[in-house]
């Protein structure tokens, strides 16, 4: 084996001149010895240093939102199954609806920062990140990548202030992880030049709410297209759904479709099939991985505050070694998933991210903020089920988001197909 | 709320200049949609592209040596638990021993490279990377870091170069979590200008082999001081531990220490304390934390050849849903895991590193590994207990892992005593 | 070593009896082969067979009440927090309040029996359940046990009929885990004859709706001591918690007492310190053990149906690997969980039960439902955070039943002594 | 709803004479209160007074051999993979091998004493149980209920004593869990009167050491069916796997056939199909249901004795919660394992158990088990890979245990089919 590489000759030079260094190494070394970093438990490998100013700045005022403005309101929202309508448009005013659009009234922002969007916003409740990610990737990213000029200048500036809501009709009630059994229809009328679309979406989150929906159909030529349906139109509804423990604080629903006719130029026209939907569930999914750790944060930092605050058997119950296991484990597993989030990112914005990657991470941080909102739940004894000290609702929220845009299991799938190249999802071949 | 930051600048300009951003925006996203990046089950989150060019040819250049001179040697080195001195001096001659010190014939890399050797070395046994370990963190690092520069250039040198092997003698027989208990004792002769020692080290990675020894003895102040001391050294003996069923690849022992009279100028002078082999032991904990992954890198990859090649009722073993579940849960264990490695340790070059960062690395990189080797192991069934598999090796070999320089509870204190300020190690407040 | 035991008398005889028994011997193994017994995934080790026919009577009878008329209530109940006050008036009617207890009006059924009675009204909700553990364990019980002819003679008929309900104080608000530390103060004032209390008791199941109240309190000689209170008396308010998002269909308040003014009479006199309601938790402890199973034998029941039911890629939902995978579990814990709650029931009867092993079996059927309840959620994708489908109310449910009368972790703790003989709850030794 | 039940009819007569129950009952209550009962670590749920007094007694000569012969000797066994042929005969002198066979030589023991007696013995080593089941389980069961009058006279009185040993031959080199692919060939030769039987075996408990194996081959019909060969047959050998890291205190290795001429008499006559040697299975995994948890016993045990042997930061290692935790964990896992195991052998005993109820306790012990012992050897830090303290050794051989006879998931999809109605081993619906 012949090693011709950097690597000895870096080890070349270096012992060439042993002499010369020897005095100057040992210096470093006590220096080196001498200053001890200090660990800071809330950003435990340094995630700050690896932001843009920029990214930081719109972080912290966002923060700032969520913490004035929204998590006064949520305990009664969810409390009550109320959404606050006016959140869209504060959230249009402060920009980050569509941030990372380039033009149309968007902010233009980097992956990373709507992944630090999501994570504040999460970090209050996953009702409202959800809102968010419904207007943001589900549709205002399909009518930005699938859509023409004038549907883009008609929707997104609109969508971008919050002046209307968006909602997206994917799944169907006999089809969750499996749309390419959809049964909603498109049926092209020439005379009219609109289509006529029938058929039922269900856990459709801001419908009951929305002004317009991006719903998918399969055409008479067996292709899923785009849709964008406006409220008012003739045989469109969205009846809310009742007594949904999830995501109380924003508002679901259904979008039952009978007969109604579309025009034309409502149709998203640069995507068919389901690589249009994927697409956006794809983008969606990169924001709740983020999300969903700020929930997870959330959790932790309440449940380490009670633990700090609460006395039993004369001393903090956080002094006792069952609670420390579990917050290094929080801490731990937040940690690493945000550095990947990160880096995603980085990639996402560098168009170098495969969708593997986000089924990957999403995963993982629904995964993980599911298993960390319970243990926090846990900690906080009797009380940890009051919706005052608010972990419950997230353990309760986490739920639908460990499920939704792709469960826990069908995630798994999706990664173990790409590892081994062999699907199994269906009984065939 | 006033929020003037960066975010509402850029969502100003945004707004102004609608119009003019329209078409190019959509040409962009139409480009966006086609190039569909792919997957890399080998690397599931780009870790080669944050990789320096140096980087990759050391560690490439390392992995062609292990898997060709060392991966033949260890099936029958752990069956029969011999270990083979010469690949020191192999390793040497690479530049992989103390690889991170600058001068004395060290390679002065970065700690990222330090890191991937790591990694390449234990892919194939842990036992291996252990010797290689205790060589650089424990031996070379604190001579390095606390000896007098005749001491560096009597050693250093040939520790490098893998002349001469050393060990770290610390742990205790009945001293191992707590190392403050220490009960060897080290008394100054001042007629003699010599130190005599007495004590028992035991779990002493290569010290049956070793030529030198790196022994922390508590001085008559009541303070730790390392010591080197020699093979050859009256009343120093090194008995080797039988009935090894971990790191069986390599060798160890005690060092037992009769009064045995060491020259004053064997004392490594600039530090004293608790903080002296603490250090060594952060130095070694980082290289693990990368090197863990390596080995669960192997049984992932092993794991899946074996079930993509393997039929049972028709099919690869691959295309059964539980399999794909458990190497989904090993990919992402070993993706997230190793981000973060790769992080830390630019923040080790970058001197930001705190000690509880790498706690926090080593016991996720450990825990983890172990739990991926456990399910490699049971996804190849009967043939995932013989040796010849290779699997077994490394579930065995992670035990030890998993509990040196410091259990995984231990680092599960540690890091809840960093996040709530109080210690819940001892009965003491 | 001399083995003179039954065994190896027995295999004496067999050894000079070889040639007669041969052919008698393969009629048996033969006819053994024949019989398949056919497995019963509804009962997997045959619980019922070990069951008496008073106790499949009182089970089934039971059992018919809890799915017609409970089941229709619960939903509404549980979404709008709303306590179905007659339900404590039928289950009078049915005669399953206070159960066990002979006399007063009370069935006096074996421990088994009101084992089973938990198991199935939990089947249907663990408010419930609740309602009626702390109505039959922590009202009757206690009366029952420490209290006078008269006292029994008063409250326990009507108590048994439902009439009249029950709550019990003993958690405070600063004091959860650790009663010990009780700050409600009971004052003897021998002029009037009466006890003056003063306290606040939290997280109390039935004290909005309650009648009487079995109060603990401290008394100037510095013991607990276990006092009925009556609602009407003055200085004696329950206002009702707010915001539980667990256990919703019963009601849980607190126990304010401002200067209550007791009568001497109301003293429960035969216990005094903190035994006294250890003794009642105990009890409905036992029933815990017994019911958390009942709810997770209702989620794996419900999930079972609802992947069968559903079809995703042309096959049920229950025909993929993950699926029976997390099926296997949940009826294998169930299983084994009501195999030993069942021989619990027959040591409690014959009064051979120690707390610990009540302590065992409630932290593992709470434990084990919890995580039941949540993988057959998750089962469930979307549809599993709707409480149509119930089972997110069991999830929820369960939360409190895991925390309250004792943690997981503080029954791993009463445990961890018995074992060790070494309390780890405080920081003395 | 028209409750006429034993449960009314008990009430009513209870409501009857309140009046004359009301003193009695408060006698019994308070004596109640008095005799706390104590609680037993070793026998936390009082299996102890679940068995007959012939079943202690087999229980305890049995563990007296076990740990005064066996355990000297397994260190050094399991060290240098030796196998001590003499304990068959040992084994079969006490009367442990075959010992629910009635007659010829065998000791007609209940199936609850055949589990005990597999518990006594893996509490030493999986190994030695493994040569055990195979014997008694394997080899004399199916020629005692497949076999022929001739073939019961010649064998099972000689199998019995340990004068011959035995080994089964089912799993092949491609086939593990799916048996019904065999290759093996049987061809029946008429005019000798005998078979040719041609194919591999691998993974063979005792082939190294066995005078005879029962061997399942595919006869020209295409119907399994079961062989008795003799060492000594012409093409009849069988190699021993090297380098096995579990179990390595018993002898394993292939049977290699190569045209063995076996005489029609050798032909177990009375069964066909795989349900001979699914039958044999099914028996061996009720005896590794109990043996397992024995295992698991013992590491539970030398756990705690460590932990309360071992002092670090000045209070004995058994005081730290993390400690105490696991050992709750481990307590009870245990003891509703062997709650429902003896349950188990009762319904065996009366020709009760649907084979399901096997596979579901098999399963739980074993992967209980194998958690167990992990949990164990991590509590002994270090020392705990030493196989002086058997807790390793355990771990290797418990991989084994949970793999044979059916993996963990294995056997999951059983029971999955079981619950489901619906397979999901093969891709065909």
């Amino acid at each position: 084996m012949a090693l011709r590489s950097a690597f000895t000759r870096l080890l070349s030079n270096s012992r060439m001149s042993v002499a010369v260094t020897a005095s100057r190494a040992q210096g470093t070394a006590v220096a080196a010895q001498k200053a001890k970093v200090a660990f800071n438990w809330r950003d435990a490998l340094n995630l700050e240093g690896q932001l843009t100013e920029e990214e930081i700045m719109i972080r912290d005022s966002f923060r700032d939102y969520c913490q004035e403005k929204l998590m006064p309101r949520v305990l009664m929202a969810n409390r009550h199954e109320h959404f606050h309508r006016e959140i869209v448009s504060e959230m249009g005013e402060l920009g980050v609806l569509g941030p990372t659009i380039k033009g149309y009234g968007c902010a233009g922002t980097s992956y990373v920062a709507y992944g630090l969007i999501a994570r504040e916003v999460e970090r209050v409740d996953s009702g409202y990140r959800s809102v968010m990610s419904v207007q943001s990737s589900l549709v205002m990213h399909p009518i930005n990548a699938y859509g023409t000029a004038a549907q883009k200048e008609k929707y997104l500036p609109r969508l971008a202030r919050g002046e209307i809501v968006g909602c997206f009709g994917l799944t169907e009630p006999n089809h969750g992880s499996d749309p390419s059994s959809m049964e909603t229809k498109a049926k092209y009328n020439p005379s009219s030049g609109t289509f006529t679309i029938s058929g039922a979406k269900t856990w459709i989150t801001n419908s009951p709410v929305a002004d317009i929906a991006v719903v998918w159909a399969k055409c008479e030529d067996g292709r899923v297209r785009g849709f964008i349906l406006e409220r008012g139109m003739k045989g469109f509804s969205t009846p809310k759904i009742e007594g949904k423990f999830s995501l109380r604080a924003s508002a679901t629903g259904m979008i039952l479709m009978d007969e109604v006719e579309v025009p034309e130029e409502n149709l998203l026209p640069n995507v068919s099939g389901l690589g249009g939907p994927f697409g956006c569930l794809n983008n969606a999914r990169y924001g709740i991985a983020w999300g969903a750790l700020g929930a997870a944060e959330f959790c932790f930092h309440a449940a380490r505050q009670y633990t700090l605050d609460r006395i039993q058997f004369g001393v903090p119950l956080a002094r006792n070694q069952l609670m420390q296991k579990k917050m290094a484990d929080m801490l731990t597993e937040i940690t690493i998933g945000l550095q990947s989030c990160l880096y995603l990112g980085r990639l996402v914005d560098e168009k170098k991210a495969a969708p593997e990657m986000i089924s990957m991470l999403k995963r993982n941080s629904c995964g993980k903020a599911l298993d960390i909102a319970r243990q926090a739940r846990d900690m906080l004894g009797g009380n940890g089920i009051s919706d005052e000290y608010h972990i419950i609702r997230h353990v309760m929220n986490l739920e639908a988001v460990n499920t939704y845009e792709g469960t826990h299991d069908i995630h798994a799938l999706i990664l173990g197909r790409a590892i081994t190249g062999l699907q199994s999802f269906t009984v065939e071949n």
